[in-house]
This record gives C-alpha cells, sequence and structure tokens, in this order.
C-alpha cells in the first residue's frame, strides 16, 4: 500500500496525520455552531452532517449524520462502513469530478473544536499489555510472581466507567481519595499524590451482540481505534484494589484522541500475534493477523515549560489483541453494545524509555525520571501537560491518530463545598 | 405511619405489597400495545403515560412519560419527584373527587407485562454485607483473614456490567467461562458448574453529579431501590478475580425487580447504622438515619417442584447504607448519571437460614442445602426457579417491592455455533 493522492493537497505530505488512506472520524464545531460529524482528511475536516444534509453522501434512508455522534453510522454495520469509506475516498482522490462541490464542505482543521466522537455505552479497561503486567507485578507480588496466574491464559480486564471517559484537551483535576501509606495504620481522605497517566489504544465496538463471539465475528465487531489515557491515582488504588479491583483510582478521567481511526485505515498494518508461552484455548486462539503496528510516543510538559518524549512503544507490544479481548469479554454471554470501548491496558516495551506509564517509569516513584528541563518525575505534579501520539508508518505516509492531550488540574481545596 | 387507605380497595389489605403508602413505579404493557409508565396501586396499574397525555398529571411544560422509562422524571430532582408523589397520593386516596376520571385509567396486574423501568447508565456493585464479606473471605482466606484491611473503611465495590441489567421474569443462561480446577494444570472452557445467586438491593441514582458527593448529598440524590439478583459463576470468578476483580463471573445477568419503591415511600423504615469497628473518616460519616428495615426472603423451586424458602434477612445487614455507597463512588470526582445503578452487594444475617447465597448456604459447596421437595443443592442446576422479594412492614400495611424472579436455562450446546 503507498499513499493515496487527494485534491487536498496537505493531505499528501509524508508527515500528514490524515492523508486519504487515513480518513478517521470525529465531531467538531466552530465558535458557537453545532458540533456536526466530520471527517479529517490534510489540514481540513469534511463536514459530513452538511454533506448527508445536501445528498451528496446518501447511504441510508434514515439520516446517519445528524447527531453529533457516530454511534448511527457505527450501528449499520460493516457494508456500510465500507460503503461509507468508499464514498469518502472516491470524493477526496485526486481527480475526483466532484472535487467543487465538496471544496465547499471542507473547513479548516485550525481553530475547530474536537468533540467526543461517539456516546460511549460502557468503558472496560484490559491488561493486554505483557512487560507493564510484569512490570506491575514484579513490583507489587516480586519478579518470581510477577504476571498472574490467569495472565498467560486470557486478556484479564475489569469494568471501568463510560461516564470518565473525556475527549483530548479535556482537563483532569487530581482526584482526593481514600489513601493509607505504610507509615500510617489507618486511611486518611486527601488529594492522591501519585497521580499518573497510562498508554493505551481504545477500541470502539460497532456492531452489537448477546452471545459469545468467536475471535473472528469480534474482529468483525470493531468500528475503530483511538489513543485512551487511563489517568490512574496509584495510592488510591493500593488500598482500594483488593480484593475486587481497580475502582475510585480510575473513575476520575479517562482521556481519547478526537478521531476515530478505523480498522480498515489500519489494515495494511495488521501483523501476526507474539509467540505464545503457552497455547491459548481454541476460542481465543489467533485466527489471522489481528495485532497492529502502530508507534506511539508520549510527551509530558511540566507547566509553561517544554515538552520531553518520555516514553517510545508500539502496540506490538500487547500480547492481546482487540478482537481476543472482545471475544473473551463475551465468553459469558455479556451483552455487547455500540459505542462500547475496550481499553487495552498499558502499552509498555522491554527497556525503560519504552514504558507506558509512571509507575514503571520511575519503577513505583523510587528511580525518578529526569526531564530534558532539569525537572525530575516520580508522579504527575500539577500543571503538567501530557500527550499521547502514535501513527502506523506506511511507505511515503502514515496513518496518524492526532493527540490524546490532558492537563493536571491541582485537586480542589475542600471537595465538599458547602454540602451538608 | 399507619395504612393511608385508598379508593382502589385491594390497596387496603395488610399483606398488600402496594397500597397508597408505596406508589412504586414501573413499566408494564398489555398485549402489543406499546409499554408505558405505571404506578402500582392493590392489584392495579395506573397508566401514567395516559394521564399525563389526557392532563391529569402535568408536573413540567415537556412530558415526562411517553417514553417507557422514569429516567425523564428522575432527571427532575427532588421537588417534582415529591410534587408527583402527592399529586398521586391525592388522585388515589378514599375520598379523591377524581376518583371516577382516574378510574379509567388504572389497568388490572394480572396480565400485564412488566418491562425494565428504567435505562440503565452504569452499574455498579458493592460488597456492603459484612457476614457476607465475612463468609467469602473466611472460605477463601481463612477466618483470621475474613475481612479485607480496607473494609471497615469504606464500601468496596466494582464496576459491573449495565448491559447485563434485565427485569424480573426474563430466563438466565448458564454462561460458559474459563474455568481451572484444582486437578488441572490449565484452564478450559466450559459451562459454569459453580452458578449461583445473590440477593441484593439495588439504589437508583436519580440526580447527577460530577463531583464529590458528601453522605446527605448522596442520599438526597437516590430516587429509589429495587431487589437485586447478581447472578455469579463462582468458578469462573475463582479464576478470573485476582488481580483486577470479578468480570466475566457477573457479566451473564443482574435480574432487577420491576418495580421502583421510592425513598420517599421507605422513608419511615429508616434506621440507625450499626456499630462501627472503627470509626469512618469524616467524609462517609453517619449522618442520620440511611439504613432501612426491609424483611428479604429467597425461594428456589426445582423446575416444575414447589418452591422452597431458602433464604430469609433483612437489609439491616448492610454494614454501608447506599448513600454512603454513592459518596464513595464519588470521591474521585467520578460522573454520576441519572439511571445509574448501585449493587448492595449480598445480604446475609449471621446464621445460616440468612444466607444470601449458595455459595454461603452451602459453604461453597461442602455442605449441600436441602429443599423440602428433597433435592439438594450446592449450586443452582438447570430448571431452578429464584424468587427474591422483599418488604418493608409498617402498622397494618407493608411497602413492598414485587418478586425478583429468574429461571436458569442450561448452557448453549456450542456456544460459537456457525461463527468463522
Amino acid at each position: 500500500m503507498s499513499l493515496q493522492p487527494s485534491w487536498v493537497s496537505s493531505a499528501n505530505a509524508p508527515d500528514c496525520d490524515f492523508p486519504l488512506n487515513n480518513l478517521p472520524y470525529g465531531v467538531f464545531s466552530h465558535g458557537d455552531d453545532d458540533p456536526h460529524c466530520g471527517v479529517a482528511i490534510g489540514d481540513q475536516i469534511l463536514d459530513l452532517t452538511e454533506a448527508e444534509a445536501c445528498g451528496i453522501v446518501a447511504l441510508t434512508d434514515e439520516p446517519l449524520f445528524d447527531l453529533p455522534f457516530w454511534n448511527p453510522l457505527m450501528e449499520q454495520g460493516p457494508a456500510v462502513w465500507a460503503a461509507l469509506r468508499a464514498r469518502l475516498a472516491a470524493l477526496l482522490a485526486k481527480g475526483s469530478s466532484e472535487q467543487e462541490r465538496i471544496a465547499d464542505l471542507l473547513v479548516p482543521m485550525a481553530g475547530a473544536r474536537l468533540h467526543m466522537p461517539i456516546m460511549v455505552s460502557e468503558y472496560t479497561d484490559f491488561y493486554a499489555g505483557r512487560h507493564h503486567a510484569a512490570n506491575v507485578g514484579a513490583m507489587f507480588r516480586g519478579a518470581e510472581n510477577a504476571l498472574p496466574p490467569n495472565w498467560l491464559h486470557m486478556p484479564i480486564g475489569y469494568n471501568g466507567r463510560a461516564s470518565s471517559v473525556q475527549v483530548s484537551g479535556t482537563p483532569v483535576r487530581r482526584p482526593w481519595g481514600q489513601i493509607k501509606s505504610a507509615r500510617h495504620d489507618s486511611p486518611a481522605f486527601l488529594p492522591s499524590r501519585r497521580f499518573d497517566f497510562e498508554l493505551e489504544l481504545g477500541a470502539i465496538v460497532g456492531t452489537p451482540s448477546d452471545g459469545p463471539l468467536s475471535v473472528q465475528r469480534a474482529d468483525d465487531a470493531i468500528f475503530g481505534y483511538v489513543l485512551l489515557n487511563d489517568w490512574s491515582a496509584r495510592d488510591i488504588q493500593g488500598w482500594e484494589a483488593q480484593p475486587l479491583g481497580p475502582f475510585q483510582a480510575k473513575a476520575t478521567a479517562t482521556s481519547i484522541s478526537p478521531w476515530i481511526v478505523t480498522s480498515a485505515a489500519l489494515a495494511p498494518f495488521r501483523r501476526a500475534a507474539p509467540a505464545r508461552d503457552v497455547a491459548l484455548l481454541a476460542h481465543l486462539d489467533d485466527c489471522g493477523p489481528m495485532h497492529y503496528d502502530i508507534d506511539l510516543c508520549v510527551t509530558l510538559a511540566p507547566d509553561g515549560q517544554p515538552a520531553t518524549t518520555i516514553c517510545r512503544t508500539n502496540t506490538r507490544e500487547l500480547y492481546y489483541s482487540a478482537a481476543q479481548q472482545l471475544a473473551h469479554h463475551s465468553t459469558s454471554g455479556c451483552p455487547m453494545n455500540t459505542g462500547d470501548l475496550l481499553g487495552s491496558g498499558t502499552i509498555s516495551g522491554a527497556t525503560r524509555p519504552e514504558r507506558g506509564s509512571l509507575l514503571e517509569l520511575s519503577w513505583g516513584g523510587q528511580e525518578p525520571l529526569s526531564l530534558e528541563t532539569g525537572h525530575t518525575r516520580r508522579f504527575l505534579e500539577d500543571g503538567d501537560h501530557l500527550v499521547l501520539s502514535g501513527a502506523a508508518q506506511g511507505k511515503g505516509y502514515r496513518i496518524g491518530f492526532g493527540d490524546c492531550a490532558g492537563t493536571v488540574l491541582p485537586a480542589l481545596d475542600d471537595p465538599f463545598g458547602d454540602q451538608g
């Protein structure tokens, strides 16, 4: 696969995140206008709500893009997804006979405000990165017991909080929580002092189901992907998480990148699964290349300071694909719905600069990370600005995700204010 | 408080679940008619969708009861909740001047089909019953470590799966799952052999919030209560639940009783909190009587056989109130929404006949439970019909919940059928 040229010239630059090969889906607005569905192309956004309203895109009898989220299209299933992608590619390709009509529907990305692209139905967070699981396990259970006994047999995960999901750019306020330090016999209610990020890939369920899915069916049901930052309060987590798992430590905020990169756009970047230490059971077994080769990067900028790149890794570090995560999620008959969001769990590589959380980068706070500004970090400080970014690199083009960004605001002075 | 007489004479019987004092909210239909919002009174249902359509109930400019769920009313907040309750009480009280108009809007409960009363936004399951937590802890960690270290300091819980919530009467299919027995080195994918029920009280969040709530504010935000059966696959749970908590073991189905019993109806049955072994932190401290005195009962009927009562207990066994659960849930700033459902966790008393799960009743399967039919049960068998019921007992009347029922269907022969 090589670059597919577009008459939108900015889309043809080799370092552009949004060439014609990509066509990611988002929701945008300008000024006080209502948010519309849009497609990123180069440095422009094609206003799809308008394109549908004036009949240029007409996939179904009922409108699909008159609401400011992509769930109605996602519900339609793979045939309609493919029809939309083919239509958009034809409209935006170099030599399109419809260039003039479409040019009027382009708005500059600069100055556009990006909104949540989907209504999140439910949010689940997995733990599918092997180095992350091994690092965390080694810190808390010792190197011999680093991976939990079930880890090599299924993608373990927990249900997160859909209400916490927010679009890139929305700040996150440092949470209060119940925390017990090793020095005290009892817990206290305090602002988190070990607030962290987690670099993840988010998969978005398109087609619903209400019974167990094979891995192939699960793969078919995934509409697309976003970058995801699972903000985590490690001190709250340490006290609350046994025996029922993470809860308030993960409920403050979960940021996602604003553009849904479709499974179709990522098809050329599918890769085989990693070698398996133990064979997976048949219902979870690899049945084709369902992992992806996506380069990832995290930068951290202290308040008002330049950014330092603190992590570079790749989604190939995931041991379980999103298809395997979804297949496992459905084994019990759990109904899965359009707009369900599945976080992969933190993606870390084998070496320190490849670690996708400060917990790992500072090894539980014991080895502070040095930034290029001269600052050091054990965990996040107020004002820190985090940016996750990622792209699959093709020959002469790339499939970019855009940024997943967020700034840490200080904790509330008095979380209960004047409440009774 | 004593019985408030209604001109609907069946509502005045002392053993009626739905006297004028109760006025619980549900969604019902007859035959192929569209589901309507309704209020239970005696053996009748007042069609509130109709009552609003013909102007008998008019609380707001926009209709609140034209959709088949109660979320629009719930979003209005406590003042409108109180106005509706006052209006309904006036319409249905003995001596009401509007008896004739209202009589036309009553439909017999017999033959009505009951639907989900709310759109569940998200579902959280707590672990707030002390005897249950101690029983499970003793089974799995030994009597010395029965209660986890955090248990006496906060209502621990985990996020469940909203898509699994179904109304009473919907059958539940025995799930498949990954299971590892002690006799084998590796897991297998099998139908659950340790499928169980859990007797819980479900609290429904009415008013949304996006920051930490005091216990008083949390109590004010709770619209009402239902009975809840958190169907649980113990063998799936045993293999999956560490370190991230229960996941597929709890995702097959969660049944709720069809009538929302409002916080207002339960007000006379508020009770003080139990004695605290250790003082709660200020943000969770008891600030008034927020526990309830509700008698609970569970019956089990093998396929085609009479039912045996297998548990009698009371919601006073909960160590944490729903208000405390919700307050804790919001500490991190977790946004809470109209329609969020909070399960209490299993409610068990101190003695064997008061235990609210088969896991406890059969002590992990070691002490089979004898039914009156001569059958025994370690866990649920195919065809078993479970009924949870509950009522707060007043002088000459009671506030009943109606049944929370479900039948266990056999596992699918081949969960993946002809899938690729």
